[in-house]
Order: structure tokens, then C-alpha cells, then sequence
């Protein structure tokens, strides 16, 4: 611990009591590497308050000792996000204590959460009320309420209620200065400047630090039913999606996946099956769900969605889920890519977007584009098509040497593939943020103007760089060259 | 004209013809003044260049000669937002030449609309291929695209579809370096950092000049429906529009009024009659959509809604339109509020918002606080409950000379109603902005770091005070004090 920390966490201690500061390396030692693995950081200390006035204090005093912070709330950083430098000179503002959810109304749909509130625990304290919190992803056991908004979470029913972005309809956070932005009146409209709120969903804990978050619930779902779906191109699937969405807005989910990413599925995850005849070259997962008593059975309406394009040829064979069972069976197939992708081998992965009608093209042309460079490379894209987001992993060639083309080949890869995402207007980063891990390839791919505007941001909110540095953009970097 | 501004028009005249910038002061003056005539501005020329390369030339151009810009519209603002100072420091860049719609598809209901484009027009084109621009407001025949992005328009139909923050899906912007921020892509998800787009929508032109808009359309009306309810409290009308929200998302409008008002339009407008028996203290319109053939008929489904609140006493009397005719003339009662408060007298009118939950306790309390303390004064709130935002009159004594009034009371009436929305956790800015109007108020009642956290952004994207000079927030006045 260097003299400025120490002064810090001595100041805090005197203040607050021993707690709030942890400095035992073996329970640090769970927080200085990220979800992956791919990110190992060092600190001294972690600091953990447990109410807004705390936050405050460990800004103020950490701004008066020129102590970096690194905020974190789960940990499940895909992009090294919430990882310490690994020099050691920050410590980690853990929001994990503060986590409260400080009120929760059936009547106007809103609740107040605590930054360290975990998703999995909102989510049943919506349902105990009769209502449903719309956003939901793998980490839901880990993730926290602030992580979720400071990385503009999206999950797998973006589709119908949006990203965090959509969802966040107030902030509370700690400035850089130790001052509070207090943004939780959930305002319908408040037309009074910059909206602050959105400025701080979404920037990664560089610009302040959320504390809370008021929270929309929607109608808690009362059945559901999965369609699966064959056809023979992404833009069959895409039509499909677009004549759904003028017949309902009670679909949740649109995923697709090639006949390639099922087959890995059906060979390594045990108990899976095809839901129909896997010779078809793409497969779309579709939910459905009825809110209230009374809508329509999700059964009967996406058998009624499927029948025209059934008919019509635009889909090759298609069956709907006769039971709960059945439908968690689907999911699991989708849900179940990812592993049997790990399963059978080296790949690079990548997080990715474009316009919803220019991803068709995009799946179609980036696929045997990167495989034509690479010799011996396989693309696989699948995901969110209904969001213009699809995960694009490049599997290696068979006889490579796993470590030595992570090395050699993985960076070169994910160059060209971001060169294509750019190319289509896309974008690098769909749902992961930037953290450390994209950083460089922000600043390549800008556009220039863009970095700038985004350092320019930073510069006038955090100058001392108090807050998560080396993330997103780095200010250190800007003053080397000017 | 001033050597500068001088240099300014003959070099962009130089470049792009002398049609690029008017000079004549009879062709300027119609641009000199605010849509209500409180703010009277000077200039000696108006740019108008008509392509995001001229827009970006006059943005660079005035950058070298130090010649600050006023961004206009349709010039409708009601803060004085577009209007240029009055001692002719700063030259009008109009938009209105920047009036093509780039691009318009029912596909993905999508549209790329240019600022200068008319909503009114853009309303027309959607129509033209069968879907609908969910935003509407007074100033439909003059309000512009990057006129109503830069501010953040609501309007009627907010409730469901919200205010311009959710319509618009990207922004094309000139940074005030000249710089493009190319940010139309409509990406559903992308997280490369602080949002952009977000920052830009509701920034008055004072960080960027919006060139072009994406919007989004949404299913186009096949009919419609007014219900007209009347009950004893803001609070019951509440109440109603929760029941509703559970039951459909088919209503687009819920309006509220107090039998003040209703007596006062029934008076001063001709050809309009109650619609149910006006003893009761308050009313409400509610206007409910079908949007595909198979839908339900709004009129049934807005009577069925109303039996079960009438039946238990919540609602005291209640009709449905059973005609457009009847619709119409439902609309006609809530437009006319603005124009019989008009035929009264003096008065002086807020643009605020609260928490829904809050707003039938603030319209009770401020209210009655107001009355009591500014003797003789009337106050009348009415507007959209539903989206807690209110039209809060308050109108002068009956004796009242009208000229001295708006002199010496009406100011200190607006601080006091401010300070009333600042307790119910509101915003002194609903609808309207800042502009320079309500400048002052924000810095008095900001909180401190709310201001500061807005001038710093300022100062970062735009130091030289390039754009907009002396709207929503001063750099020059924070200069002076430090």
C-alpha cells in the first residue's frame, strides 16, 4: 500500500470503523481478476460502503489523496471492465453493501434499487409484488443493479423492453467532487439540459459513481410458449420477424442460430434433441408470453404466426412448444451454444451489432469473408437477430496450437472482423462495453471525432482521473501526444 | 455587421453563392423574435446552408472568425431558445433549407429525416406509406425535426410513445470543430461509451447543430375514440389511470382539467358545450386507438373501462364519442383551455412536471399556496396528468393593471411556484427547455452541482461559446466568478 493509500483508508476507517475497508489479500484476491479470467489486477485494499454518504466520503477522500477508483459491483466484466490495473495504484470501491431496494410500487410500476442490489434478488422482489423486472442474462446471480446501468445491460428480452437504457428511469450517483447527482424522480418529462442520467448509463463508472437506480417493472408473465423455426437464409429469418412484429407485440425473443452452431449443440451438450429436421441451414427460437388472463394463449398465437409463412415456404418446418418443459428443452439449445462452441475448441469471440436490416447481409458476407483471409478458420454467428446483435465467434483451424494462434492469429482476426462491423455501421462493442479490452480498438476505429468528444467528456467530469482509469478512454494517452 | 461576421458571410458566400446567406433586414426580421414576442433579438445575417458539407463549412468558418451562431427551426420555441441575442454578436444558422427526408421504410419503420424537414411534412410522409410519427404539438406547421430533437418535444401522445428522447433512434450532428457526429446507424444495441445521441437530443443547439434525425414510426391510427369522465379530485383521476394502464396500452391521451377550466372554454369559445353535467370539480379526456383492423373498437373498450370505476363511484359521470364529429369536439374543449385563459386576462403560465404519483397532491397544495399567498390570484393546472406534467396558470386579481402585474408580481409568482415543483421533486422544465427564459431559474434553483456538472460539459464540447451563446447555460458568467 503506497503512503496516499494508506492515508485514505485510515481516514476512512477513523471515520466509519474498520469495516469499511478490506485488506486481507485473500479476500481481495475473488475481485482482481475479471469473470474471464483474461484480466489480472492488483490493489491493497477494497473499499466497501454501505449508503450514499459513504460513497461520497470515499470520493471526497479519495480526490483529497489523489487514490484512484476502480467501482465494481459483481465482477462480470466480459471486457475487464471492473478490473484493478495491475500495478496496483487504484483500489476498488465495492458497492456490494449498498444494497437496498429502498421502495417498490405495484401502482405507478417503479422501484428504487441500490447499486449493489444483485438481478437475481430484483427479480423476486418484482415477482413478489405481481410484477416482472424485463432484463435478464447469464451473470443474474452475480450482476448487480449499478453494474447492470453502468454498462447499459442489455440480455436476451432487449427485443420488447430495450436495454438498461430503456429501463433506467433515474439515477443517484456520486460525482468525481464527492457531489451527488440526484436523478431518481422518476420524471416523465424534465427538460432542463444534458440529461445527466443517460450521460451516466452506459460510461462504465468513468464518469460517477451510481448509487441507485429507479427501476419500470412490467407485467410479471403469466404463460409462455417457444416456437422453433427452420429456414434456409438469415434474411428468410428476418422477414419472418418483420411480419411477426406487425402481427403482435407479445414476442420476447428472436434468436437465430446456423445449422452449424445446432449440430455443435446436439453433438456435446447431452439430453439435446432437434426440434426439427436439422438439415435446414438456419433456426430461429421464438418466445411468446401472455401477460394477463386475458390474451391469447402464446401457443395459439405463434402457431397463427407461423402457418402464412409456413404456407408461403418462407419457412422450411417449424413446431411450438405443447409444454413448459418442451420450451425450457429449446432455450436450452440456444442457451447451450456457447458451451459446445468452448467444447470443441480454440475460438475468438466477438460482441457485436449492426442495423437490424443490414445484419442478414452481414452474417452472410463477414462469415466468408473472414474465413477466405484466415485459411482454415470457421465463422459462426448466432444470436439476437432481432436486435441486430449477434455473438461471431471464428472457431481455429483444427491442427492449430491453441495458445500460440490466441497469440499469433486472435487479434489479427478480431481487427478484420471490427473492420467489417464498421463497414456495415455497426458497432464494436453490442452489449459488453469497452473496459480495457476494447479500448484500443475504440480509439482505432473512432471515429477520431467521436474519441475525442468522448475524452473531452471525461476530461471535464473527472480530470484527475479519480474514477475507473484506463478504462474507456484513457486521458494519460491524450496528453502524451498533444 | 461587425468585421468578423463580415469576413464570416463573404467567405462562405465566396465558397457556396451568395444565396447562402441573407443579409436583408426585412427578410431577417421574422426571425428576430420569439414565437410569444417576449424575446427580440438582433442579427445582421441568416445562414442557411442546405447539406451537411455547408452546415460543417459554416460551423468551421465561424469557428476561424470567432462569430457565434444561433441554430433555428421552425423558430417556435416558447423559452426564447432560438432567438439571438439582441446586441447582433451572433448570425442566425437556419436549418430549414436541410428539409429532404433521406430515407422512409414501413420494413423496419424507420425513417431519416434532415432538421429543417416540417413535422407536419413528416407527418404526411408517413402516412404516405401507411404508419404515423407518434409526436404532435401546436406548432405542427412550422416545429422542424432538429428543432424538436434539440429540445426534447412532448406533446399529446406522450404517454404511450414519449417524448423525442424516444422516438429518435440516432443523430447526425455538426460538432462545433466542424466535425460530423455520424451517429444514424439505428443501432438497437451499441456500447462504445457515453451516449452521444442522448446527449445531443435536448441540448438546445449548444453542444452540436442536429443536421438529420432517425425516428421512429409506429402503426398508423384506423380509428379512434374520447371518453370524457368528470370526478371530485386530481388523486380519483389518477386512480382511473392506473386501472386503465393495466388493463390496455391502447390509450394515447389522458388529459386533465379543472371544472375552472371547463366553465372558462365553455364561455369565451363558441360552439362548445359540456359534455357531461359540469358540477363536477374535475375532468378528464381519455383517447383510445385501434391501429389494425383487429383490434378492438376503442369505443367499446373505453366504455368498458369506464363501467367499473363508474359503477363504484371513482368516476361521477362519463360519455363515450360515438362519432369523429363528437371526438373532435371532446379535443376542441382541452385546446381551447389555452386560448379562453387568454380571453380572461393577465396571467402567468408554468411549463412543469412532477412524478406522476405526486402530481394530484402538488395540484391540491400548490395551488391553494399560491392563492394564499399572492392575494387575489386564481390558480389553474391542467394538462397531461398522465405524464405528471400540468399547464400551471395562475391568473392575476380581477383588478389587476395588467402591464404593471406582469412587471412586478408575476416574477416573484414563478419563483414561488418553482420553488413548489423543486419540493415535490419536479422539474421547472417539462416540455419548454431552458433557453433563456428559464436560465436563471435553473442556476437559482440547480441544485449547485447539477449546473456545474451541465457548464462543464459545455465547456468541453464547446469552449469558445460557438453555438448558442447565453441559452440554458453561461460559460461567461462562471468565468466572472471564479
Amino acid at each position: 500500500m503506497n503512503p496516499s493509500q494508506h492515508q485514505l483508508v485510515d481516514s476512512l476507517r477513523a471515520r466509519f470503523g474498520a469495516g469499511i475497508a478490506e485488506t486481507d489479500p485473500q479476500m481481495l484476491a475473488p475481485w482482481l481478476a475479471d469473470w474471464r479470467g483474461r484480466f489480472q489486477g492488483a490493489t491493497p485494499a477494497m473499499l466497501s460502503p454501505s449508503s450514499l454518504e459513504e460513497v461520497q466520503a470515499v470520493l471526497a477522500q479519495a480526490g483529497a489523496f489523489a487514490v484512484p477508483l476502480v467501482p465494481q459491483g459483481g465482477n462480470t466484466s466480459m471486457v475487464g471492465g471492473a478490473t484493478p490495473p495491475a500495478d496496483g495504484s487504484a483500489v476498488i470501491l465495492s458497492l456490494r453493501r449498498m444494497n437496498r431496494i429502498r421502495s417498490i410500487s405495484p401502482e405507478d410500476s417503479l422501484a428504487i434499487a441500490e447499486a449493489g442490489v444483485i438481478l437475481a434478488d430484483f427479480h423476486d422482489a418484482a415477482g413478489a409484488i405481481g410484477r416482472r423486472f424485463p432484463l435478464d442474462l447469464g451473470s443474474r446471480g452475480s450482476a448487480t443493479i449499478g453494474g447492470l446501468a453502468s454498462t447499459n445491460a442489455g440480455g436476451t428480452q432487449v427485443l420488447r423492453w430495450g436495454t438498461m437504457r430503456a429501463l433506467v428511469a433515474g439515477v443517484e450517483a456520486v460525482l468525481p467532487d464527492g457531489s451527488v447527482h440526484d436523478g431518481l424522480s422518476a420524471l416523465k418529462k424534465d427538460n432542463r439540459g444534458y440529461d445527466l442520467n443517460q450521460l451516466l448509463i452506459g460510461a462504465e463508472g468513468t464518469l460517477g459513481v451510481i448509487t441507485a437506480a429507479t427501476l419500470r417493472l412490467v407485467p410479471a408473465v403469466a404463460t409462455r410458449a417457444v416456437a422453433w423455426a427452420a429456414m434456409e437464409s438469415p434474411d428468410q429469418a428476418l422477414s419472418l420477424l418483420r411480419r411477426i412484429e406487425r402481427q403482435t407485440d407479445a414476442v420476447e425473443s428472436f434468436e437465430i442460430m446456423p445449422a452449424e452452431a445446432l449440430a455443435s449443440v446436439l453433438a456435446h451438450i447431452p439430453g439435446t434433441r432437434a426440434p426439427v429436421d436439422a438439415k435446414h441451414r438456419w433456426h430461429v427460437l421464438i418466445e411468446a408470453v401472455a401477460t394477463d388472463a386475458g390474451d391469447r394463449a402464446p401457443e395459439d398465437l405463434l402457431a397463427d404466426l407461423l402457418r402464412q409463412p409456413l404456407e408461403a415456404g418462407l419457412v422450411g418446418d417449424a413446431v411450438v412448444s405443447a409444454s413448459e418443459a418442451q420450451a425450457e428443452a429449446f432455450w436450452r439449445i440456444r442457451h447451450g451454444i456457447s458451451e459446445s462452441e468452448r467444447a470443441r475448441g480454440a475460438a475468438v469471440q466477438h460482441d457485436i451489432s449492426a442495423p437490424v436490416d443490414a445484419m442478414p447481409r452481414f452474417m452472410r458476407e463477414a462469415g466468408a469473408a473472414i474465413e477466405a483471409r484466415f485459411a482454415g478458420t470457421q465463422a459462426v454467428a448466432y444470436g439476437h437477430l432481432g436486435d441486430g446483435n449477434v455473438h461471431f465467434h471464428v472457431r481455429a483451424p483444427v491442427a492449430a496450437d491453441r495458445g500460440h494462434w490466441y497469440a499469433s492469429e486472435a487479434p489479427a482476426i478480431t481487427r478484420a472482423v471490427h473492420d467489417l462491423v464498421v463497414q456495415a455501421g455497426g458497432s464494436i462493442s453490442a452489449e459488453h462495453g469497452i473496459g480495457q479490452m476494447k479500448r484500443d480498438e475504440l480509439e482505432r476505429l473512432g471515429p477520431a471525432s467521436r474519441v475525442a468528444t468522448l475524452r473531452a467528456i471525461k476530461r471535464a467530469l473527472d480530470p484527475a482521473v479519480l474514477l475507473n482509469p484506463g478504462k474507456l478512454v484513457t486521458l494519460a494517452r491524450r496528453l502524451d501526444r498533444s
